[in-house]
């Protein structure tokens, strides 16, 4: 290479890699305050905790009470609330994992639970998630490692997976790395699966003095416990992130003035994603699945609201517009979900045709009973050879293998054709996930984490057991405050059995957040009324919103938070 | 609905409809600092231009001057500079319209033309682009309805189309408009297509008094002029926007430990957008199209490059990376241009079988000679089908609906599992283009675009003719310049005959930035050096940034810009 004048930029330019562009160098100077309980003449000091008279139960407390026995006594099924303590703990030795999906803001969680741990204390971080817990693939996490993952997204400072530990065998590895590294307890920072499994440890690992801590992580943001748990971590930075491109895409509509934009947006079953989204940009069309389902929507209903959206449209000239689809909508649909059913029957039959698709689709056709009939009849053939694939070795095709967004665009177009054969319709296609999960966290995200691994560490080195870590009271200084697993974990009749599960926070047609949605949406899909929410800022006036949903539905006044002022 | 605690924050969020978001009613404050020569006593003031010894001329000159006479005589394909001036033009009537895709900054253009002319001389908006300049579909632009648009994303304030006024029809209905609204002159706000027809008619209405000037839009970045126009507008903003998505990706991938992405980037030709996201981001593989085509490579050369990083980072245990691919890059690759061809010729002949797919796939193979067959049997099945779709009524396929980022997966897998079955590869794909084209501007934009619609403003309202608008020395205070459009034009020999073009600026070999990402990215391969660039700041540290392939290029020694300070 032969740059001579620009050396000094080449230079710069070289320093910039591996996480030191200049963003990653100034977020990792962005200002952390901490709930008041954490912090003595302006350092941290570890609290201790007191037990509430509030107490947290789900349905079937009984049976979740015999499933549970150790965290259940151990626990009471009582909130817990930090206070202000004189003696910190030593000598404890803690070990911290990521589980599924990562989340902005992980980073931050381990930094709070370093920190609050302070030099006194040891914490590991455990590789790759539950898998390197039963494997004991641990490292030590020094003071200083921490600085530089402060306020950076993704979780490969530790890396994650998605492994479930449930057998006898699976926990007594468990045991065998507890033993192994002389643990006092062990923090697991995932969504509601996981922290479900948080409680099988912790309830497992009572008896060898070992506590398990919980930290509520999900960009789907359906792991909520009233005021407790607001929110999941990384709910706020991912879909900041999808409404600026959303945003982004709106304000493109009326520029090119020609194109229906179907954008699908992640997160698996609720559409708390969407809706946020929604709230944020107010697109022409959201589908909301919990809604589909409280109406017990057909296919052909929900594709007539946004047909009947398109060709209103058209008809004062507006021959664009944006519809969000929620990742799991699909599922919601009841008729497609028995649709789906009936062909894994079929094609684990002895009557699957082989010589050709075309033949497949017309045996499969007459198998059906006539409403089904109807409806397999009215897909795309896109999405009827899509029913038919053969399976792979799992058997089963999942109902969110089928591609919603191509689904609704096909049926739209023919039903447009239908209602209206001028108007003029050219759809696009888009899935934002990805996108969205490993951004930098917003200041939100970035402060409640660090606070929810103060919160994980300060429960853990006080022998804590059985709890998920929370953060109350967002927006007037937040508290540390401790929720029993054992109280949110109810029976849920799944396939296969009964199975104990966290129940998922789906969206409530009750709720302040979709009422507020409900009321305004006919507005939006008359006529552009969108908005542009912008990148998320880390500095200047925008930097401490909420999401819409999370101060709607807490009855708060204003989008602020303020944890630790 | 029965809300009613939260009623303000209800008010609040109904607030924020229509553009009125926190995050655009914050922009449109944001200070936009002037070149010097456009202030006087801190209050806008309308330079005069004086012509400069330089001189551009591209090849072909003497050809260009027989297409333009008129613009070629006035301006001498001398460089204008602006100058400070005691006497403001008045009376004037000039018409403004964007041109093709959106980009980040048109409406600062607008804004800026509105308050250069002031309230001595008017404005009008041309809706929808050059139909609407034809049609004469125009309103006046007051001086305060610009506020509104100031730093905002989109091109909707007018609206934009992609119609080419070339026959002497379209000029005569061009004419009528200019009579009909007795305009002094008309600014075109468009890629390097649009500036071309700029010059035609620049050229035919010299005699009828009316001045045009032409404004470098373009997010592909492939209209620039060396130091005069460094970079068209909307680059900076879609390339940061871009970049964002590609570092969350990234820090993706070592989080989830298990993807590669193949994101695909708009740009239609020129690899500009792709090579600027690599030196933000730092991924594993880049495809460059111009050293594609610079190296005669083929198809399985191509994809051999990508397979080797992908069996090379397995080997150090990483099964994860990404691969940027140039939207364009199919169209560099010769042997697939020459099937692409034969196949349109194939399918507009008698020997097209229409019985079955596969019969077609057949004919077509049997079709080739020895060379192209067996490019055409490596091809994964959903292409050699996307080649030999039924044609629309335009007969041709064109290259870029291939889609190139599922054609590079496809084959990608082929050749790794022969380099080594045991590696994992688990590709995902993406495509990121209308994200990019209508977000809110970065600074630099901004100041660029506003300070480009002052440059154009006052070149009309002075009656030059025939030159785009430029603002050179970005890094030092900034020059209102004027480029001879005829001096730009050369003439090119596409499919049917000769053309008048302003030659597309495509990354070269030897340029400073394509000679930095040459020297760096087998680091990059081999390792995660990746960085995050975070989403573009409006506020705090990180606004003054311009793009890194300019900085490059222009031999700057810093990635910051300075106009008007």
């Amino acid at each position: 290479m032969t740059i001579t004048t620009e050396k000094v930029l080449v230079d710069h330019l070289i320093s910039f890699e591996s996480h030191q562009s200049p963003f990653e160098c100034a977020i990792r100077g962005i200002e952390l305050p901490v709930i008041a309980e954490f912090e003595r003449d302006g350092r941290l000091s570890c609290p201790d905790f007191k037990m509430t008279d509030r107490v947290v139960e789900a349905d079937g407390a009984e049976r979740t009470r015999t499933a549970f026995p150790n965290i259940s006594r151990l626990t009471g099924n009582h909130v817990l609330t930090a206070v202000q303590s004189d003696v910190a703990p030593k000598g404890k030795r803690v070990a911290v994992l990521f589980s599924g999906g990562p989340a902005a803001g992980g980073h931050n969680v381990v930094a709070g639970i370093r920190r609050i741990l302070g030099p006194d204390n040891t914490l590991f971080g455990i590789k790759a998630g539950p898998l390197g817990l039963m494997l004991g693939d641990c490292f030590e996490i020094g003071l200083s490692d921490v600085d530089g993952i402060l306020n950076t997204g993704g979780f490969d400072f530790l890396g994650s997976d998605r492994t479930k530990i449930k057998t006898a065998e699976d926990m007594a590895r468990v045991l065998a790395t507890v033993q192994k590294f002389k643990l006092d307890g062990i923090i697991v920072v995932g969504g509601d699966d996981s922290n479900t499994n948080a409680a099988f440890i912790a309830d497992y690992l009572a008896p060898h003095d070992c506590a398990v801590i919980g930290v509520p992580k999900t960009i789907d943001g359906d792991l909520q416990v009233g005021d407790l748990v607001p929110i999941s971590f990384g709910f706020d930075t991912a879909t900041k992130i999808y409404s600026e491109i959303v945003g982004n895409i709106l304000q493109d509509t009326p520029s090119s003035r020609k194109y229906w934009h179907f954008i699908k947006l992640m997160g698996r079953s609720a559409s708390h994603v969407a809706l946020e989204v929604a709230l944020q940009t107010h697109p022409a069309v959201t589908l909301i699945s919990e809604e589909i389902a409280a109406r017990n929507m057909t296919l052909s209903q929900v594709v007539e609201q946004i047909a009947e959206a398109v060709v209103a449209r058209a008809a004062s000239g507006i021959n664009h517009g944006v519809v969000l689809i929620p990742e799991g909508v699909i599922e919601f649909i009841p008729e497609i979900k028995a649709l789906v059913r009936v062909s894994n029957e079929f094609m684990a039959g002895d009557d699957v045709p082989t010589a050709s698709m075309a033949a497949r689709v017309q045996r499969f056709g007459n198998h059906l009973n006539s409403d089904m009939k109807i409806l397999f009849a009215g897909l795309p053939e896109s999405i009827q050879t899509k029913l038919l694939m053969d399976r792979d070795s799992h058997g089963n095709l999942q109902v969110s293998q089928i591609p919603s967004e191509e689904l609704f665009i096909e049926l739209t177009e023919k039903r447009v054709a239908e209602l209206d054969p001028a108007v003029k319709f050219a759809p696009l296609n888009h899935f934002f996930g990805y996108e969205g999960r490993c951004g930098a966290p917003t200041r939100f995200d970035a402060v409640y984490t660090y606070n929810l691994g103060l919160v994980a560490g300060a429960l853990v080195v006080r022998g804590k057991s059985g709890y998920m870590a929370g953060v109350s009271d967002i927006a007037s200084g937040g508290k540390g405050v401790a929720i029993p697993l054992s109280g949110l974990i109810t029976t849920e009749r799944r396939s296969g059995g009964d199975h104990m599960v966290i129940k998922k926070a789906l969206v409530e047609m009750e709720s302040p957040a979709f009422k507020f949605f409900e009321s305004r949406r006919e507005a939006w899909a008359k006529s552009d009324m969108f908005s542009s929410p912008g990148p998320r800022q880390l500095w200047g006036p925008l930097g401490n919103q909420v999401p819409m949903t999370v101060a709607l539905n807490l009855g708060a006044e204003s989008l602020g938070f303020l944890i630790g002022r």
